[in-house]
């Protein structure tokens, strides 16, 4: 196989490329400076080494010192007792981003799959439950709050993983249901309108 | 003007209708059978005598006595002590659907848009203020519930809508913002994620 | 079934409108004045009486005298000897839009489906084949032009004209096929690519 | 800037992406095995060794000896005295998968943007006259065929072309217009319809 066709089906590997884009991707590649390739590949080369993952919460972080924790997970103020479950990386940064949480996280590893277990391997169920027994018996994990996606694969999720920590004896809770920015009264679901008829605020 | 191209001209009146569109509409009229027409013809010239605004929430019902009330209006249980402010009848619909709500309605007949005012004519904003008013003297409503979207127009009349009811001494509340269905928190904004996490359940 | 269920069923049989749109069609009408109501309902039943269909071509027309031919058939200066076959009004009316065919037509009523022969039935075959054999006959059409759309159900419909037609010993053509307002080379297929070279032009 | 942030940049030059999928990007290769990575660099690295332009028609090939002209330009029997302009790599391999054009090509490296020249520069404009007029010369060129998208910056580029190389005594021609595969004769506009009927065949 040629360099050409090699590297389109490297790029055809990223999330959302389809072989079309991924051809584009190598003759756009062809078509920059040297120097823009040789520092695609330099940082590609560094990436593993200056970002790490927590030993706590497992998210990906700047390595600055030898600490193996991150900011969050090293910052005694976050020690609120709260531990927040999230499937990704990028859905703990739309948490931090909306400046509304000051406790600690748990990088999950994605979801489990309602129909299909796919992702079932790669998920941190024992890291999990390891963390939340230790942190219960020390007293410093109080409330294990479920932050799944409102679909199918976060509503299985979060039932398992609810069924997976209860015997643990921590308060579990999940986040609310509501109108969220943008939606119409019109096409709302019924468990939208029932969550957002209960939660309502004077 | 032709019949052709004037039933086109009505039909490019209706709501989402664009020209193309408007045309097939004749195209099809042209190609069914004469009852059919016959069929459409009797109900939109019956419709306004059989499908009557009630005179209390001003929704649209079927008329099946002389009675000027809607069957939501008419009935006693539902006199619970909350008017619940709708921008249309088909939110009405929505939250009926849901099942979640016992309580009484008002249909405002439309949003008064943050931009330009082009409802503001046709809304029903005396009507609202006179039936707070006197529920409120009679002690028949003590919370009126703005149950309106969560985009910019329906923040905008909910906004108005608090000042212009906050004379009566009534208690306001808005439906709870959250994740609505098939919400992914990675795409979640700010407000909803806090909302959200305000509103988290056990 | 009240009033307005009625009136949402026949919205929905119109082309490509949904229940919520046909419902939202009646909630329109329900604002709307009741002269616009009658202004509609005077329009759709006198539209038989003055749409009329031409009994050459099978056109629909604003019948203007008690002449059974709309303006095109009546047209002498268009007996180019010529017979383009369209599937439907709307194509017809394309075609005359722009201005490049001086000929006549004959309105097929639909295409011959692929899949199933769900408009078979409706199709104008055995008045097609009459008016080519009478045509050819009198020597006043020699070609007949099939102009059909370059999708699948098109080309089927292509294929069996011609077998239909091939007996009566008439020129059969077809649209030339190429690159058309829009298209993108990296995008256009091999059958495109292969009539845009053969029919290029200096 | 960390690597991460200084990737996530690069990876957004990237055609058709936007700061959340390259970021996706940067997650998606943090979570693959370092062998991925070392794949990928060591391909991106040596895509500008193993993949070069020929030098006569300028399109990128898999260089495989020292030869300086590609598989197509090396071909002796593709000296059909016909040379094809086309923007672009791809649009190269479309008319090549085509199977429908035997003779030679020459990669104009874009467009002539209607609006602004932004390409204007990297457009291989002098390199074509050379090699038009050198061709013409020898007697190897007789025809040069504008195959450029049938969009305002294909058919500006190529009315720039035409008058570019009118001089040199060639005959230039263009792909043909008519119904692409797909195109529904209802919404073909008039000059895709009058070249349709200009080309059509029997």
């Amino acid at each position: 196989m040629s360099t050409f066709d090699k590297l389109t089906e490297l790029f055809r590997a990223f999330p959302g490329i389809g072989p079309r884009q991924a051809k584009r991707f190598v003759f756009f590649l062809l078509s920059r400076e040297p120097s823009f390739l040789q520092e695609l590949t330099d940082h590609i080369a560094t990436l593993k080494h200056d970002i790490v993952q927590c030993t706590d919460c497992f998210r990906f972080f700047a390595k600055r010192t030898s600490a193996p924790l991150c900011p969050i997970c090293s910052d005694k103020s976050r020690a609120t007792g709260e531990l927040m479950v999230v499937a990704k990386d990028t859905d703990l940064e739309a948490m931090e981003k909306s400046k509304t949480y000051e406790g600690k996280y748990f990088v999950l590893g994605g979801t489990i799959a309602l129909i299909e277990r796919k992702n079932g391997d790669a998920l941190r169920l024992k890291e999990l439950t390891s963390r939340v027994e230790k942190e219960v018996k020390n007293g410093t994990v109080k409330e294990v709050i479920l932050a799944l996606s409102a679909n199918p694969d976060g509503e299985h999720t979060a039932d398992e993983l609810r069924a997976l920590l209860t015997p643990y004896g921590v308060t579990i809770s999940m986040l609310g249901r509501g109108l969220s920015t943008g939606s119409e009264l019109e096409y709302a679901d019924a468990k939208t309108l029932k969550n957002a008829l209960k939660n309502r605020s004077s």
